[in-house]
């Protein structure tokens, strides 16, 4: 049995599309329990509009308040307890038997409540945000940190590629991935202390795995499945190729409606668009977990609809059923000799 | 009369490429004198293929040495002074009659080599690299710091956007532009106190231009003119949009020759894919600029052919004809006031 709840606002289809995708869910797995938080008579009017699921395996917790991605996270910490994230955040803090929580809402608000209110995994020293990317050859890629940390000890980052590549491993099934440590370039001297610390911290544990530094432009390259960074500057790599990809298909777009001939020739191409714009499509690709904390917390993205909502719920069972926490809880315990070498973070 | 330095070697069509750019250059513009830095048989026999230029107007100087970019700067300081590059930096420091330098050589070197050996405006903490990004809208885009500076202080960013912004007045004609702080969130309080430190001073030297922060992805939107980061995150922002808008044109034609009815489409459309090219064509905006030393250096990008490397030249020209140096000394020396009031970095 797992037991999840699911925060029913804050997303741009909510509370549609995580009520939609948790019945669907719970349509498909019996094992699995779901609690929704958020407004109560909106929620039962999005079950109303659902194929009917046994009433006995969901529960309601009415939690009228929002939180915006404007809100700061403290002040949401603090000064929002009846929203439907904080309620969640609190459920599974009070509750043991409560195993994990699933969010379109707001990220900096989520990674900062799981963080301080959720414990940690034994040994590890700040959970980290890691979020999948796909390759132009078809991979992925998961990039960790991106966010949850904007400065980070080699430590750190070495617990980092530690819990990610558990993670690839026991949900996307990745062997063997090619680890990188992200930085302004190859050289294993360049970046400050931390990385350059890192560097060799990285080398000592995963071996051949850890194929070196590796710039910006390496993203969607496929030659790397994971990709170590501190929260600065992880995040500013995925934000940055979120929005090239979306202003140059803008452009794309725009360029196409300008000549009458380039309408035409687009229409010889609109299953290759369709093709492209889906492999660009995030809805496709699950969430962002938080990693290291001892409940399960999985972001979807904003926009999520109820599909997409739905590949979080699955990550979170996958991960669930792998026993991934007890894995990382040993996967850290095993690289205790690596730590505290470094203690300088310049 | 302006004197410039032209680096033959290290780029990937040298010296072929910067010698017709120089003579070119030369023919254009009768106030501009020509010193060559390279290896002597080449450079001549390259003179030789092009239309005759007046030899009183340039003169060679023989360095037979390369760097290439996988030498480690301060190695490539110390151990070849008789590179085209280290010739170069050093004629232009011991010269006070020779005006800059342009180069489409290794960038890490040039970057360390011209910040240690040639001297800083007065007043300037560290020189800062600027290289102009196109945007969707058909703008341009400055980013300073994307790499000189790996950690930066708050004084040191404020001095970025001082230089960059007299920089995008004289060569771009660029007025009251939109400057943001690259940061992991919109909201003043993210980032570490860096950061925040200069979201304060930003505010107060530049009023109304100061738009505030801004993430990764809003790069090519065509929202800002200038971009302030430190050189770590601006290096990864940059690289990883360069690297995501190449993916995705490869990708995009491995699709279109995938299909006959593809290619068919893409047939109609040959005009636009060429401008979409031309539009992410580094070769079309001319070179990267370091701001703050006392003598003008250009950065070509590696792949440069000759055209772009004559924009380098003009940009050099332009710069010089601008008396932009002077103009930094005083903008430097106009924001002291806002100088040292934030020491901590982290």
């Amino acid at each position: 049995m797992i037991k999840l709840i699911i925060d029913t606002a804050g997303g741009d289809h909510s509370p549609g599309a995580p009520v939609e995708a948790a019945l669907n869910a719970l349509r498909k797995n019996n094992d699995l329990y779901i609690i929704f938080t958020g407004d109560e008579a909106l929620i039962k009017a999005e079950i109303e509009k659902n194929e009917p699921v046994d009433a006995g395996r969901y529960e309601i917790v009415h939690a009228p308040d929002v939180i915006t991605g404007e809100e700061k996270p403290t002040d949401a910490i603090r000064f929002k307890p009846e929203s439907s994230m904080m309620k969640g955040i609190k459920l599974l803090r009070t509750n043991e038997d409560i195993d994990g929580m699933v969010s379109t809402g707001a990220t900096g608000s989520l990674v900062a409540a799981a963080t301080v209110r959720i414990g940690r995994i034994p040994g590890v020293i700040r959970p980290v945000f890691c979020p999948i990317i796909p390759t132009v050859n078809g991979g992925i890629c998961g990039v960790s940190d991106s966010g949850a940390n904007i400065k980070c000890t080699a430590d750190q980052l070495l617990q980092f590629s530690v819990m990610s590549r558990l993670y690839l491993e026991a949900v996307y099934d990745v062997k063997n991935p090619r680890i990188a440590l992200l930085n302004v370039g190859t050289e294993s001297e360049k970046g400050d202390s931390a990385h350059k610390d890192a560097y060799k911290l990285l080398g000592k544990v995963h071996g051949e795995n850890f194929v070196g530094n590796m710039e910006g432009r390496g993203l969607l390259s496929g030659n790397y499945e994971l990709i170590i960074a501190d929260g600065f500057s992880g995040n500013i790599m995925v934000k940055t190729m979120e929005g090239t990809a979306l202003e140059l298909l803008k452009l794309l777009k725009k360029q196409i409606y300008s000549r009458m001939k380039y309408k035409i020739g687009a229409a010889f191409m609109k299953t290759m668009f369709v093709e492209l714009r889906e492999f660009m499509n995030y809805q496709n690709y699950g969430g962002s977990v938080l990693l290291g904390t001892e409940k399960i917390i999985v972001k979807g993205h904003g926009s999520s609809k109820a599909l997409s909502i739905e590949k979080c719920i699955e990550q979170a069972v996958t991960m669930h059923d792998h026993n991934l926490n007890e894995q990382i809880e040993r996967g850290i315990a095993d690289i205790q000799e690596y730590m505290g070498v470094y203690t300088n973070n310049d």
